[in-house]
């Protein structure tokens, strides 16, 4: 077996770890998560990792290092949505633990010490909240959130505790950032973009910054057969107006996504002009000038709307988040390691958020993506090549061994 | 009291015939039913009518003219929606009577024989079914609609009985139009048009037809981070285009009203492109091959959209109604006894069905709308002034002096 098989042959039998057959479905803190574990301390005992779990809930393999040197970071998240697939997350610690095992089949010493983090929470699933573990380390854990239940009522202090975490401990795992070289996290593309380009791998240049708004069209509602066509205040055409004119001014923007997924309208039957339209609008763009500046766009977009359509309008941010910029001279090495291997990989940027966001609070971060087929992921549909793993694995072994201390 | 407050007084007093004190909710063949026919029975004799219940449950007020001599009807219904207004239906029999009572004072003798008809069951709250009363007098009844059941596995044909029609005997209620001088229905306008034109009543040219299609556009999910704009197949993007386009192509039809009044969108999530986009749009026209022009019209708008979108287009009629034109002679005479009392008094298509429709199978049939205050009906809001109706009052009176045997 090559590299790549082997990365496909362990994500197979990790996948069976899993409440349901169809896909993947393993969530935090529960058993099949310890299963998982199982595995994972094998894999990381075969890369000749000292394995021990922490606080939150990470398992952590290290190799040390030469005395005094610094860490770096190599993570992904163990965990899945429900009927998911057997890649997302979980691929990036296979592939990082099958870099080290290369490096120690091709004895090659590093000059620093580093490890490998399984995370326990990304997905945010079960909890209404996630990156427990990323940011435990990085200090930004915000302890109220261990009150949290799941749909169960099992809050996520006692599940952690049960795991055989320490929900008091949590605080004392916040790392030196000055003793932290960089990050690294490889993970699906969940994008049509690698494959459109024939690219096994990609390099990612940040984590785009998400807004999500709530805007309100509200017109006069009336008898579909009894109100004339002029003067009608019909909040859905003008909600459609919005929608179209908003997707034809993104597609101008570069590395920015406007995405309308979400509509209600009201009274919504069939023979009356509706008189309500909410929606939501995403913004993600890799600059939060872009996305600020294009949520102005929008405001004004609509607020052209209400005045020719003579209807309410208003807008409303409910949820923000920024962007995280990648590293530029970790971004840099990883790029001349992947291109050494893979010469058309691009670089783009990640519309999804990842355990790398959280983890850019404690130190540099980079992020590798590897094609998935169709784009797809969170799906059991889900798969990426063994190829294209064992290209990926070559390029991290590649730049674990450019990055300088 | 005028003649108008009369009407008002008497709508205020049937109005009490609810099963729920907000608004009307007076369903056909119950005890609101049962209560509001003794009304109707006092005002029908007050006109110096005979009166008695009809096999299908229409009350029917007889005035006999010459012997020989033909019939005119006057009708409208008895029944509302769920918390409804105090006006529809109703108050066609309210003026009718008003009118009759009115040309008694005034001791005219009309040269034919003059009914007034308060039909059961217009809304179709109760059964799903409706228009039993003028269908059976047209002779179109569909005996198959009686094992219909309401919400609680009531049949319509138990419902009756049990009021004291007679399923039986429907069939044998069926007129000889050839004896049928015609048939005048009085509604409230249930739109803006006539309080937009500042005048009382509206001379009705016709019922409009009505087709409603379910059309359905079909894209690709995808994640609304990870999927860049350009490529994407966004249903609800070419939905949107589709919904604005044809709401400004049917602005500039005459007499045509095109509304999407419902829509469902697929995922439906806020962060995934929508793949698949459900609308249903109603097109009335009050010319059949207008509504047919505009249907393909709206057929080739969504083909093109499908084309330079990139998406699956699919229009499907599922329900058709054809137009009925109010007669041509007829609606002379009511346009000259309208304006003789109301000159400003507009022609205008009806958007809305009413028993008019259905008696159109039997007789030449004429309709006269009276205003109602901001459009509205089927609300508790609903409303129409003394001074309208008075009005009203006059217009029918007139009419029914103008009409020649």
């Amino acid at each position: 077996m090559n590299w790549g098989q082997r990365a496909q042959h362990r994500l197979s039998d990790i996948a069976r770890c899993s409440v349901d057959t169809i896909g993947v479905t393993r969530l935090p803190f529960t058993p099949q998560h310890e299963a998982a574990l199982n595995i994972i301390r094998l894999w990381m005992s075969k890369a000749g990792l000292q394995v021990h779990m922490d606080a939150s809930g990470t398992i952590i393999g290290r190799k040390e290092g030469p005395e005094g040197s610094p860490t770096f970071l190599i993570g992904s998240h163990q965990d899945s949505v429900r009927n998911g697939g057997r890649y997302d997350g979980i691929m990036g610690v296979v592939l990082g633990c099958l870099a080290l095992e290369k490096l120690k089949a091709d004895t090659i010493e590093l000059p620093f010490s580093v490890e490998i983090l399984a995370f326990a929470d990304e997905e945010g699933v079960r909890f209404p909240t996630a990156l427990m573990g990323p940011r435990a380390l990085a200090g930004t854990f915000d302890l109220a959130a261990l009150d949290m239940t799941d749909s169960n009522g099992v809050s996520l202090r006692d599940a952690l505790s049960v795991f055989g975490g320490d929900p008091d401990g949590i605080t004392s795992l916040a790392r030196n950032g000055s003793n932290t070289l960089g990050y690294l996290e490889t993970h699906i593309e969940q994008g049509p973009v690698l494959e459109a380009e024939d690219a096994a791998l990609g390099i990612v240049t940040g984590i785009c910054g998400i807004e999500r708004n709530t805007i309100t069209f509200t017109g006069d509602t009336g008898h579909a057969g009894t109100v004339p066509m002029r003067g009608r205040r019909d909040a859905l055409v003008a909600a459609s107006e919005f929608i179209s004119s908003i997707h034809n001014k993104a597609v101008d923007v570069a590395d920015l996504r406007a995405t309308v997924g979400a509509l209600s309208l009201f009274p919504g039957v069939v023979n009356a002009i509706p008189s309500r339209v909410e929606l939501i609008l995403e913004i993600r763009a890799l600059q939060d000038v872009v996305r600020n500046n294009f949520a102005r766009v929008a405001q004004s977009v609509g607020d052209g709307i209400s005045v020719s359509r003579k209807v309410g309008f208003s807008m409303k941010q409910t949820y923000e988040q920024t962007a995280v910029p990648c590293d530029v001279n970790l971004t840099d090495i990883l790029e001349t390691a992947t291109r050494a291997i893979c010469p058309s990989a691009p670089r783009l940027p990640s519309g999804a958020t990842h355990d790398a966001s959280a983890m850019a609070d404690l130190c540099p971060i980079s992020m590798l993506f590897v094609r998935c087929k169709n784009g797809v992921s969170h799906r059991p549909e889900e798969f990426a090549t063994c190829d294209d793993m064992g290209v990926a694995i070559h390029a991290i072994a590649g730049f674990l061994r450019a990055v300088e201390v």
